[in-house]
């Protein structure tokens, strides 16, 4: 009898593995830095849960986001293409959608959400959108069932009259602001509390985890936060070292938190893949109310590392293997092709991807099947990096007030051995640069600029 | 019969944790950066053991070194005593002990080795000494039963000859240098293998923990690396994707592993108190032969953070709760009171001690006793911390071709909110500013100045 009731679990066990596809959740962090996170060394600011998340599972130190700034950034994300195919790269005159935008991510574009939509998913968007707000571009016409949220930044909806450089306030005033939140279609508060929103986010989370019972799901969690201006609710402001800037990071930390004890509590741990990044580096000229970049150069808006290379945490208990570091080279291009993989959903085959699969890094420990990165700052490619040394063309610290220059045999950094690019290297490798500049050409070849939207 | 048994092994067990104190083991590094272990944000460098250390034990955010550079650090963690007080603070001519110096460390400072061996400690001295290499300053003579290892740094005997800026090259050569070995008073090897240092130092030490049985004993294991020229055996040469300096800190790390690895299969590592750190800031003019303070400012050399804020990591399976991470205050000066503590030893009363016990912070998971650090640069105070403030009076990145800057008011940085001192908020905290003066007079008040020793 015990032994027929073992047998039985286990098949029963089984069968659902089979039966069930994996439920996907991608947490997305707006503007937070490399070296924003405890465990990626950051002296004061607490993250217990995404320290923890990264010690189940596994922590990119190379993984990269196709952008220097939100929109691109976050379309690459959703589609696995450059923006620049999709005309989302943004140009000199809008680097992001603004308010005055009329479009967004173009109907021909595939979101992970449509694709997964036709495997029969429930599909979720929380938080922030920005990839385009008249009516037509929002989340649930872009194959999301339901949203809650922003449709662009929490900066984008100021009122009048208010302070001079009023997002790098640390004293912030709600009465600054008139932020529209949306559910689905509809507006349903304005102006809503910009220090309720990631609690709210949260909840609304954990609500559709708890009521996806019946199929598989796509959560794509885009939160506000540490976007300037900077809110935390009154159970978090004021209480991390860091400033408001770090209590608007624990805030989400513990969001984070939540998250994953609401898939331990439900059972869904272990057919969850989970991945924690950001949409681009650190706003560095917002001071205090910015973040940090850790050991690398420079943040948002800039090619330099600290502009692109992000936090990257993998979880899928039982299936990535806890206490992992890797240092393969991972992109933000790849969650696409990755969560296709995973789901046994069919890649569309009549685009290219910029994306590879990553299952060989996350379930094997294996190695990447990517070695070239290439860097865009709008529709212009400005580095390249292949294995360890990253070739600039062009370089901008990011700031406006600064001007892009141009180099001539490029600048080369070996990012491996000099992650912060102080040491050009150069002279000592032309081979690395002519073989880096092939490949460059060769991707050029393959890449047919979009319509540019905004 | 069972219980019988159970209770005999409680009581033996009860027996010999009472019967012999704790043994006790400082770590070393030297010029290793605030941002070089993995465990510290570093993207490159492996260091799996020292993370595994950090785990298993505390891991401290804000731990302070008492000098910028070599000697100075290594007098003050020894003794337990700013290096004003003992003249080993060492001037703008001479910031270390060089070659032609004929004293050290003066016989009437206590080191830790000579105040454990009043409690019948075992004392071993494994590396770089730099406190003197005159005969009757040698480990021996300060309270070690042995040494093994070299008298100062492994760039101050250079052959003739050598190519400019030797010490920074990575194409290192053994025939450039001219190192002396020595064991006890006597010298082993002249030149002896940089390559094997490490290796050798690691096999000494465990022959030293295998053989303490019937003593409690005292390791001071202070490493010759990464400090330049680098060097690391075969088995680590060109494995780091770091390059040398990652080789270098990676057969460090390997060393530790090797340690805490034999404390376990000795089964000493539940009576033994491990201790890792580094003596100053990374050496940031030797390029990429020099590490990395990570998001800290400047390193080796200066008062800001970067100098003298240094990985700490505090071990001892059973006593130190894992996995904690600990942002309150501590100092290598306070090594010698906590040892004093942990082992039952007493203070010496005739004397000035600037450390402070560290043990509430390490076993109960407790506030610091210590809310001020003072910023020496040799004899001169540059800056002041105190709880989240720094004020500096004196600021000087630490290389020779800039000079000292003095600031009155001081320049203030909250290095909670901005570890990388960025942000001067002088103008938003007059009475701040005033408290640490306040506290800086006090200190100084208390501060007689020994004889300079070199």
């Amino acid at each position: 009898m015990k032994r027929l009731l073992v047998l039985t679990f286990l098949l029963t066990g089984f069968v659902t593995f089979a039966d069930r596809q994996p439920n996907v959740i991608i947490i997305l962090a707006d503007d937070l830095g490399y070296g924003d996170l405890s465990c990626y060394g950051h002296p004061t600011i607490r993250t217990p849960n995404l320290d923890r998340m990264a010690v189940e599972g596994m922590r990119f130190t190379d993984f990269y986001v196709a952008a220097t700034v939100c929109t691109p950034s976050r379309a690459a994300l959703i589609t696995g293409r450059l923006p620049i195919r999709s005309g989302m790269a943004g140009g000199p005159q809008k680097r992001v959608i603004m308010r005055d935008s009329k479009r967004g991510l173009p109907d021909t574009e595939i979101t992970i959400a449509q694709a997964l939509k036709t495997e029969g998913y429930a599909t979720q968007c929380i938080g922030k959108w920005h990839l385009g707000h008249a009516p037509e571009y929002l989340p649930c016409h872009r194959g999301f069932d339901h949203w809650f949220g922003l449709r662009y930044s929490n900066d984008m909806e100021p009122n009048e009259d208010i302070p001079k450089n009023a997002t790098a306030r640390l004293d912030q005033k709600q009465e600054w602001w008139n932020p529209t939140l949306f559910r689905d279609d509809n507006i349903i508060e304005q102006p809503t509390q910009l220090n309720q929103l990631t609690r709210r986010y949260t909840e609304e989370a954990i609500k559709f985890i708890k009521g996806s019972k019946k199929k598989p799901f796509f959560l794509y969690f885009a939160h506000t936060y540490p976007h300037v201006p900077l809110f935390a609710s009154d159970r978090f402001k004021g209480k991390s070292a860091r400033g408001l800037y770090g209590d608007a990071v624990e805030e989400l930390d513990w969001s984070v938190g939540q998250i994953l004890e609401t898939l331990r509590k439900e059972k869904l741990d272990e057919n969850t893949f989970v991945f924690f990044t950001s949409d681009n580096g650190p706003w560095l000229i917002k001071g205090l109310a910015g973040g940090s970049a850790g050991p690398l150069r420079d943040g948002k808006g800039s090619s330099y590392e600290g502009g692109m290379r992000e936090p990257g945490i993998a979880w899928w208990p039982n299936r990535i293997r806890p206490k992992l570091v890797t240092h393969e080279l991972a992109s933000s291009l790849d969650l696409f092709p990755t969560i296709m993989k995973i789901t046994g959903t069919p890649m569309p085959t009549d685009r290219p991807y910029d994306g590879v699969d990553m299952s060989p890094i996350l379930f094997d420990n294996g190695k990447s099947q990517r070695n070239v990165m290439f860097y865009y700052n709008g529709n212009e490619l400005y580095a390249a990096r292949k294995g360890p040394f990253k070739a600039h063309f062009i370089t901008w610290p990011g700031y406006a007030k600064e001007k892009p220059e141009k180099h001539d045999p490029p600048v080369l950094y070996n990012v491996d051995q000099d992650p912060g690019e102080k040491f050009d290297v150069a002279a000592l490798h032309p081979d690395v640069i002519a073989d880096i500049q092939r490949e460059v050409e060769k991707h050029r070849a393959g890449v047919v600029p979009g319509t540019p939207q905004y």
